[in-house]
């Protein structure tokens, strides 16, 4: 059992402190600078978002208390959204003895400067401006986890991923009876299926909105297909990148999309434009009203990325390149998942 | 444009009609000695459960007149449940030229005398009966397909699997605009993923009885969890088989898991268990409201069948044999998830 600070108050950070004192690890949960409203929520005694009190022991710190909820801590679990990435991560170097691992549960592609990288190519690059330029202990956390059943205590597994093979006890001491955490080392494809499966997601949200306006008809052949072939995609762009196929085939690429493509903001961004609306207007409508469709960038980043790992790799991710050409309106939603299907089996 | 016979009105057999006429192939449509009243409401006008006129230029055979649906037809579709499975190809064998191949829609083993058998297994063993002895040209198709939703033109894709290279060419025959026919060649992986899946399906619908009751509740995380171990684990049963993972991981094992544990009788049917029906009780109540819950067989036969292959292989699957247990009533369903989340990973 030891000191544990989670960084970032929002679902997942708050969600993860459930576990980790069920197995009386100590809890720090720190609020960045935009979290303070639910700071104040779990102050008064109940996440905001989570709709529940957080369990009893976890100490709340604000935004301006970083070094003290840092202090002592054995590890950090990181539940930052990629945009906040670098600054928080920045802010935590400044703080934290290099010895102490970082469990990640930030999913996207960072941008640093003209760069896009994956987390944890992000954290080395960061961490390497540092005087003693040390590699961090890194662990990027991945699979199907819906932050409010993990706090409710639904079971749930994720795989945790790290070069560092000494992090394994670490790891296993966050299992409970109903969080299964499974070691493993494959950061590249956990960190690829983490950030694209917002972007596959979309697809499947199209096809609720093309097809269920179609009264009466159902339309599972449908997405069992696009399901099939995004995982299909989603292993070549892995493979592509040097990760490994299971990864894909497991909790972090086929588990989480199933979750992904179920429920969610870029499920229900794909079913507006599915339905009609223009891609750009459904991102507006949906940010307007405080949701963010990570999927757009995901699609967007997850070309550039592709490209950047291989000129030729965006040429064998036809999924990938239509929701590229849908959300730049340049292809008609209809035609291009027709054109899906008439191609299907791309290889 | 060729003549094709299709063996089996009820939904399988009838929804192929339509991509077979779609694609101008003459399509005999006969129906066995159980399929009396779907042949009477087809020649009415409406298949009795497609809810729908069968496409302009079927041509229906009842049961006696196998040997006339037969006559010149340059490929057969075997569109007959398992239990009918032997039966029938008897019969197909008496008229058939060997020459024709056999295209089938069965899913699940066959038993045969004291034997339990994969369909293609089953037709070899009955074709080496005939005089000639003769290798039945034989296709096995699997894939994500509510037949319903082929007969509307909802996209759908199929493997279809054979060890006869010369068949490519009708196999691509098939293909239409919306439905999406794909050659393999692994009979192995995809005849146990079209039995297997009824089976695991039946753990995808205990979720929703388990969990559904606990009212307000979503239980997305778990569901995913256990589609992805049933999935890994379909893939140990595969390679112990000597199949390939490649279909496991493709449209006959992840993509048919997917749709059937959506929707169909075997979920609901662990949806009864899981919501404290004893199974038996489950099985009966259905049966007698018509509806045969496939996947109580498939468990049974499954673990026979891979107790067969191999004698420690059974040990190596602990949700079908959890599932085993739960049918027979010698394991309380909550006690056997709880155990099967807490014993994830397997491996």
């Amino acid at each position: 059992m030891s000191e544990i600070a989670i960084l970032g108050a929002g679902y997942m950070g708050s969600a993860i402190s459930f576990p980790l004192r069920a197995n009386g690890h100590g809890v720090r949960l720190w609020g960045t600078w935009l979290d303070d409203e639910l700071v104040r929520g779990c102050r008064e005694g109940r996440h905001p978002r989570l709709k529940k009190p957080l369990p009893e022991g976890v100490r709340i710190y604000d935004s301006t208390r970083l070094e003290e909820a840092l202090d002592g801590a054995r590890a950090v679990f990181f539940g930052i959204a990629s945009e906040g990435f670098e600054p928080v991560y920045r802010k935590l170097l400044e703080y934290m003895d290099p010895e102490v691992p970082v469990f990640s549960l930030t999913k996207g592609f960072v941008p640093l400067g003209e760069r896009l990288l994956r987390t944890s190519e992000a954290a080395e690059t960061l961490s390497r401006e540092r005087p003693d330029a040390r590699k961090p202990r890194w662990v990027s956390i991945g699979g199907p986890v819906k932050a409010v059943e993990l706090s409710d205590g639904i079971p749930t597994a994720s795989v945790y991923a790290t070069g560092d093979p000494g992090l394994r006890d670490s790891i296993l001491s966050f299992r409970t009876p109903v969080y299964r955490t499974i070691p493993g080392h494959d950061l590249i494809g956990l960190e690829l299926c983490a950030s694209l499966k917002n972007a596959y997601a979309i697809l499947l949200g199209i096809c609720d909105g093309l097809y269920r306006g179609e009264a009466g008809r159902l339309f599972d052949n449908v997405k069992a297909l696009f399901l099939t072939a995004c995982v299909g995609e989603l292993a070549t762009y892995v493979r592509s990148a040097g990760g490994s196929d299971r990864t894909v085939y497991g909790l972090p690429g086929m588990g989480d999309l199933q979750v992904t493509a179920q429920s969610g903001r870029n499920r229900r961004f794909g079913e507006l434009i599915g339905g009609g609306t223009p891609a750009n207007e459904a991102y507006r409508t949906m940010y307007e009203a405080g949701e963010i469709a990570e999927g757009y960038h995901a699609v967007r980043h997850g070309w550039e990325y592709a490209r950047m790992l291989d000129p030729g790799l965006p040429s064998r991710l036809p999924i990938l390149s239509a929701l590229r050409g849908i959300l730049a309106e340049e292809i008609p939603v209809r035609k291009a998942v027709d054109g899906l299907v008439e191609g299907y089996p791309y290889r």
